[in-house]
């Protein structure tokens, strides 16, 4: 488990608000219980801002309570719903938001979502002055400073259900299957399903594809005698890459099924590991805040709790160690 | 619990071939587990052919025990393997098959497959007299003469599985989604997965596609105030037909996301129901053999276990009720 | 899929109420769900009453409209709360029922549940003259008259992921272990379970444990090299009845670890299955009061939808065929 | 992902011997697969010992090739079996088990278990000069200078599971259900499994039990209109601890329901981060063995991989923050 944060409350806040931004990822319904638990205790009163920063906007806010927020941890998407707004990323936008959060009388705004959402989280701080405190919540895990963001451990786990699965087809008719999973621009996703699928080999963005390679190591698991294999591939710059591969595979001889995973890899009941990291990145959350925290998200990194500064998230990229590309293929066989 | 047949032993048998063959479906494994096990215990030997029809014309076989049939009732896809043969389709290929089995000195021969695997067990046994009994195992569910086969119910689940996740999305982001599931020709796994996943409405090939009447729906679903929707979509003719009806939506007003779920829904641990299925009929299909059955597939009629004459399979087709289409509509509210 | 019922509205009903009662069962909230909404689209009020007779005597009971069943389809439990209520036992209790039903205007009363609550119903019905439908909903499977219950799919399949679970331990410390399973005066969870687990043996209230048979057949298979093997025990007369199980074996030189899986197994997301047949079960009843079915229970015979008068429930039982038992031990190998 | 060490190869090996022991851990084939793969790239061979240290001691082992661990990475359980061994634990036994390396002409020994095997391990280096190395596996993450351990994020997740499915009956009865899991000396499950199901408290060794506490907090629960609670239990010194439990919230008139979870937490497809561990940690395993490492356990420490000398492994205990226990009852609201 994580090392908590040393923290003393040094603040009072009185009221917050709570909006999930983005895509949806499991486990954002333990950390709107969470924070909103934690802040009650506290005696701070708790806004859910419904559809991420439209709702900001569009004024479509509710009280929660200890009750609003029973009986969902379980449960994968978001109650507060979320979206992508426009208008949010336009300073008119931010400018009406900020009004919006000073009308409620926000003393701070916490922000679950990816690198976008929160990089809007750090202007409206920066051009307004709102308070915002921000966490991590992708399925992707490609924030900068945090080596877990949640949502990510399910999203690994959902595809691997779906590689199992693959696997017994890919034995049963002796085939090789490419499988497609979610990941625009880091491989996170597909190198812990292929480590963990047992996959032939991982296809991502962070080692442009060489066809010839893996047709090489193809012909060489053939000549060994293996007859099925699957192969993960990264979206790459948008959905359906896989088809490509496969197209210049077949012109090598190696005809390959294409399964693409997409959606289903978003939601469902959320992880052990993601709702626990969502529950205590929550309750840390509201006791950084009493204890002063502004413009930060707070993640994990070497396993202790961390706060990195908002504006350092835009500059900076986080990377995979390509050793763990090479370990698919190592322990491929 | 299916009601048994009642049978009296009055033949002997020696020697029985078994084989897997089209697409593999769960619970493959529990009917070749009970086949081979009710066959031993009967004294009977049991040839597993590989690679399905590819096995008997290529010689590919191997001598199944007790013991090697042990610990895969839990597997997916099926470890005599499974395939399609081009030569099997000939007269040529037939005769081959047909001097291997007599080569093999099988008494009978156990084709555990779908539709086409059946018809063309029949062939082999009009043209050169070979002993055949077959198992419904397809995942689609379109076999005639039987209400349930092997593979249906875990696909079912596996496909609801993946509908329970898109809805988590489809709420957080208030979206219309489309998901395809499998069932070229008949829509029993739509319909089901339609039913279960509580989804606004089914498309499948029993009742054509009219995109006036689902806009009209979703429009009148919208004024009510309902944001988000899943639309089950059978393939039909080709996988990714759903893309098709995306854009027909998409030009009234109504994006659409389109997840096409594939190969997930072939493999994967099958259900107690298919398990149950197919070890029962497994073990029926021996008793069958030792009462003197020939050219009939084993299948489940008004819940009871049924004989029907193989060359019933080709000219008849299993309808669906068209009350269930509607309910899936009624049920939406 | 099931065989509907033919039916001709001829009756007007107003108004219904709705109830879950005696233990939950996966499925029942897809039950609620399709009463609600059939019904409601038939121009007929809903309304849901609490904690099953305990409401209906408490006066805890609710309006039921369209969307307050959306997004239940898929979760455990239900909705409605459920009980058991001394109170509904004695005849004042149920004129104390009858005379809220008159109150709230009800001209016909849903009950899902198992066997003791549609005889409550019964009684219900006879003494007061309250129209009363049932749903057979109870993981137990032991109800006459239906094929089939809602939740006893969903529990054979919890049941079985704990087996299958339970089997990798086995095998690897190559140990006997005996699970038991719910299932007090009737084996039918059990013995779909020992079959679908490919367990070596099943002991059920059917046929009485002999412990020397059951040792001889594990010295047997100890002999033949068989070093793991799980057998399933049905709890019978009271929860921890494989304790007295074990200790016979111990005596025999069999040590076997025990596994009691107990409530795990009624909850959880409904199968397919389950959420279909609720779903149908739920919308044939609401036709079938619109048709004029008084003091029957919906079920399922021989593949169609058949109404059972409530009346024979009590006095008959439903028999497992014997020959499922002995399909274990030969399956087992 | 973990830091990985960077590490030259500076030894030659030829032949390394790999066993599992202690009880089985979802994760450990990923670990064998990961060694045995590894190590032959490397050039080196593998001897998969049976049954722990017995098979050591009776000389049961096999040769392990790429194929022998194919197809095995998804699988829970240990198909090198495992086992405790007595004569193992006595200086004759490690003599004779010592002499049995030799004579396979072992250069290390891999062993994958828990504190007590990796103890023996280090008796075996200590008093007989063999080479060994250890890796973490067990479900009770209770191993000293490792954050994690193979197996531990499965178990939890299954065990979670269990209360996910437990919750919709305590939510449909309106019941207090205590939940026990494994845990004799650490509570590393069941603080996990608490906060990640919501659980009302937590009962473990690191906090002794008050009765009066726990009821207060019922009282508290139930005075504001909550009906439903869990709690989970630690098993503590003996399974069947929340009986005891039970008894004392039975004398202050909170009955409670128990469910014992047992054995199923063991077993089961591993989770993709153990998968994930367990492949990175047996890669590294052989990559340090070519480094020159000896008697020390790998493992992951502030999410990087290090080696920690076995003879600390038995003076030191992990401790569990109280932090986390306290969040339990904060986020339980």
């Amino acid at each position: 488990m994580w090392q908590l944060q040393d923290q003393t409350a040094s603040q009072s806040l009185l009221h917050i608000g709570l909006l999930t931004s983005g895509g949806d990822a499991p486990g954002m319904n333990a950390a709107i219980r969470a924070v909103t638990r934690t802040a009650i205790q506290a005696g701070i009163r708790v806004t859910g801002i419904l559809h991420g920063y439209i709702g900001l906007l569009e004024r479509e806010w509710q009280t929660l309570d200890t009750a609003s927020v029973g009986n969902i941890i379980q449960r994968g998407g978001t109650v507060l719903k979320t979206g992508r707004s426009e208008a949010f990323r336009t300073a008119e936008g931010r400018a009406l938001a900020a009004r919006h959060c000073r009308e409620l009388g926000l003393d701070a705004l916490v922000i679950i979502g990816g690198d976008g959402s929160l990089t809007g989280a750090h202007l409206l701080a920066e051009e307004h002055g709102i308070r915002v405190i921000g966490l991590p919540g992708t399925i992707d895990n490609d924030i900068w400073g945090s080596d877990d963001t949640i949502g990510f451990d399910t999203a690994v786990n959902t595809a691997l259900e779906a590689i199992d699965r693959i696997r017994d087809t890919a034995d049963a008719l002796e085939r090789l299957f490419l499988v497609e999973v979610m990941g625009r621009t880091s491989g996170f996703i597909a190198v812990q399903v292929a480590l963990a699928g047992g996959a032939e080999e991982v296809i991502t963005a962070e080692r442009p594809f060489q066809a010839q390679t893996l047709i090489d190591k193809l012909d060489l698991a053939r000549g060994r005698g293996k007859r099925s294999s699957i192969v993960v591939v990264a979206e790459g710059p948008r959905p359906g890459y896989s088809y490509d591969v496969a197209a210049q595979l077949e012109q090598a001889g190696h005809a390959a099924k294409v399964c693409v995973l997409g959606h289903i890899q978003r939601g469902g009941r959320p992880t052990g590991h993601d709702r626990v990291l969502a529950s205590m990145l929550g309750e840390q959350a509201v006791r950084s805040l009493l204890a002063g925290a502004d413009r930060v998200m707070l993640g994990v990194d070497q396993n202790r709790v961390v706060a990195i500064p908002l504006q350092q998230l835009a500059c900076q990229r986080k990377v995979l160690d390509p050793r763990y590309i090479d370990m698919v293929a190592t322990l491929a066989g």
